[in-house]
């Protein structure tokens, strides 16, 4: 019997985690002056100790004792041989992947979520607030906020919170709790429900709100925590891509290819950074950021600064943007269908030493079904999308007659998320891609602020 | 930094399942006539390999290598220490869980579908028909079908399948077509139908409807499966136990209590059964079944010889059994609302080697929510009944200031179970105790049937 997945001891977790800002040249955030933001500027959001590694030039940056032993609940999380997928694909390619849907709330999101709660906690905060769109954010804080003793307030997209009543329940298994917003409890909010009683919602909306009841607790001990795109995010994200290579170096192997699907970026920067240090360190590996023809941020999207958020209350962040007013789709992948990409993984996108790629969503639920049917484990409708991308390159292998070696990460499980497999076998899914209309509209929305360098890491 | 998980590799996988039936004495189960049936009888309605393994009385059966490489998929499944239960218990107890909710569906289940899948394959079957109430069991079924290339055919409590329309949908990720039962695809269907057009369904109705879409298949290639009480279920679950024998030896401890929930008793049974041997050849430790006290067959019902359907299509076997028309209380715990009790698992209850406990729902929810704030992981309601009696016995440890070892089965995970949490933190969910008037009727329902003898084994 051959061995199906290559497990690392709870000993064998990495100690750091790995920090690309010492390895990249990256254009500053800026302020509503259109000049770069102090530190200091962000303190009543978050607290000092992850301002410090949001900013930080440290390569290695040690993981709190504490971080690991809650991480450990899950990590280290298997790297799989997918032998069936491998199989019914015909392929001489050998696919591998990380499994972060182990995690509790059952995608990597808690990688981060947990040393945010810590690193709140130890500067002395008692309560989080955040927004969430379907919710895997919502329940990753709720879990490691109970994990630490702090409160968490999630303000969750209204629709979403109507058409998923049970992530409510999922957060409040972990005592998080959870409102629909727009909700009477900001100001942001209120506002919002005179002119528009029966909104939706919206990200950027519940971001306002999360931010007003974070800032605004005069005690000081509330501050508010984002799930991806910052860089103390991929930075926590990083774990996931060295454990990787500890499960490599095990069995002898390295990856020819390394994928994830990216929104905000998270889960593929935790994945692909270490190789990315490798690669930079001349290593050869190819680097394939996935993402929805929906949503083509990386493929699309010019390098320009623009807003974080939709209600534009963010400083301007040197990234691929497709316009902060960008309404996309309404995909099923709730966690791609952002304007904007990490800054860090934009950087390494502007100089060629990732090579984004973009699928449909059709094209996406058909690798997720294989996967379901041959590895056995159903993936989260994010995940599809790199999966396409991997069904996409072993195909690739085979037409070549090549023995690649292809390393993807499955970020999450579909349990909570059946409604789109539902569609999808009842043909209600439908493929999306941006038009040329939509793309002069982005254009227009960031013709205003200033542009960003093409700086040049090497 | 404590190791908190105690994992196996895949080379120590258990390669034999242990079978109680080498150890105990058993009533043969009857026939209409009440003459006990042939293993022949059997062969319309499973393949003779797992009617072979059913009656067998070998101590030791070889899992098939190409079960153990499906398994590999989640297994060996991780004994946790619960420190952070331990410590908000106050108890000098120090608790573990065998966590079976890493499968793919997310339950102790698919150790039995897997090789049920197995052995139907080897045996040329081509497609399996099966019932399920919640749905766990038939996606299960629905999982390990499609590793081995089977067709497999739910029929599934309507009310169930209207109030889940997810579960459908995970099935049919795994290519399993599942059906609302009463269904016009069947004769048993259409009668009842005909009677009552709304009819919400029953397991009862079901089973009948899976074992004539079976028998009725002329080409001889479909057959039926199912999720407990029978024999060779309980065999295939004892890879949990005998994993956890090897997770207390690499550690040195040795368990003092041995808990699961019981409903139909695999997943109880998958634990114990190993320590029941142990517990045989002279090793001191105590074994609890927790059942609820709506449905408390253990506890409170006579040992009988009752059928294991509402129908009265099985054969009698010998068991604790509330009757089979007993209709439990709407618990939100589907999986522990059954009639009857496994034949095995019954046994050792007759003998006094396992000791039978109930709780209340409430009790299961509060220990369940005080789980997912502490280890970090939402157990199934079913799963909640055997953390209330571990919550008991560690504050009985407390009281007696005794360092006792409790190890109990964490059947599965509650993510698409969230709807009950909603109920309990909204104040829905009721206590529900059988009443002795419930109690007189079951008596009726059984009096006309032959009483089992009380064999000792030992």
């Amino acid at each position: 019997m051959d061995v199906r997945k290559i497990l690392l001891t709870e000993d064998e977790m990495p100690r750091q985690w790995y920090n690309i800002l010492a390895d990249i040249k990256m254009n500053p955030p800026l302020g509503p002056d259109g000049k770069p933001i102090s530190p200091d500027a962000l303190a009543p959001v978050f607290p000092m100790n992850l301002i410090e590694q949001e900013v930080s030039s440290e390569r290695w940056i040690t993981i709190p004792d504490e971080v690991l032993n809650v991480l450990s609940i899950w990590r280290p999380s298997p790297m799989v041989r997918a032998r069936s997928l491998e199989k019914a694909l015909g392929t001489p390619a050998r696919i591998y992947f990380k499994n972060e849907a182990l995690s509790p709330p059952g995608s990597h999101k808690p990688n981060t979520a947990v040393p945010q709660a810590y690193y709140n906690k130890v500067f002395g905060i008692k309560k989080l607030t955040t927004e969430t769109g379907a919710g895997q954010w919502g329940s990753a804080l709720a879990f490691a906020c109970s994990q630490f003793g702090l409160e968490c307030k999630v303000f969750m997209v209204r629709i979403s919170f109507d058409q998923k009543p049970y992530r409510k329940s999922l957060m409040a298994a972990w005592g998080g709790n959870c409102v629909a917003s727009p909700s009477r409890e900001t100001k942001a909010g209120r506002d919002v429900l005179e002119q528009f009683p029966n909104s939706p919602g919206s990200l950027g909306i519940a971001i306002s709100e999360a931010i007003e009841e974070a800032v605004g607790d005069t005690s000081g001990q509330t501050r508010y925590s984002l799930g991806s795109v910052l860089n103390h995010v991929m930075l926590h994200q990083t774990i996931i891509g060295l454990e990787a290579q500890k499960q490599m170096k095990k069995i002898g192997e390295y990856p020819d290819i390394v994928i994830g699907c990216a929104g905000g970026g998270s889960n593929f920067a935790g994945l692909a950074f270490p190789f990315v240090l490798d690669k930079i360190n001349g290593k050869k590996v190819e680097i394939y950021p996935v993402e929805p023809t929906a949503c083509p941020t990386l493929t699309r999207a010019p390098f320009a600064y623009d807003h974080g958020d939709s209600a534009g209350y963010t400083p301007l962040l040197p990234m691929y943007s497709l316009g902060h007013t960008f309404v996309p789709a309404p995909i099923h992948a709730g966690g791609l269908r952002y304007h904007g990409m990490a800054p860090t993984v934009s950087q390494l996108a502007t100089e060629g030493i990732i090579e984004p790629k973009a699928v449909t969503q059709l094209a996406a639920y058909q690798a997720g079904v294989l996967m379901a049917r041959t590895e056995g484990i159903i993936p989260a409708p994010e995940t599809n999308h790199a999966l396409a991308c991997v069904v996409d390159e072993a195909r690739k292998a085979k037409e070549e007659g090549k023995e690649k070696v292809i390393l993807f990460n499955f970020s999450g499980h579909g349990l909570i998320d059946l409604v789109a497999y539902d569609k999808y076998f009842s043909g209600e899914l439908k493929d999306y891609v941006l038009s040329q209309e939509e793309e002069d509209k982005f254009e227009a929305c960031l013709k205003n602020y200033p542009k960003p360098q093409l700086l040049k890491s090497r």
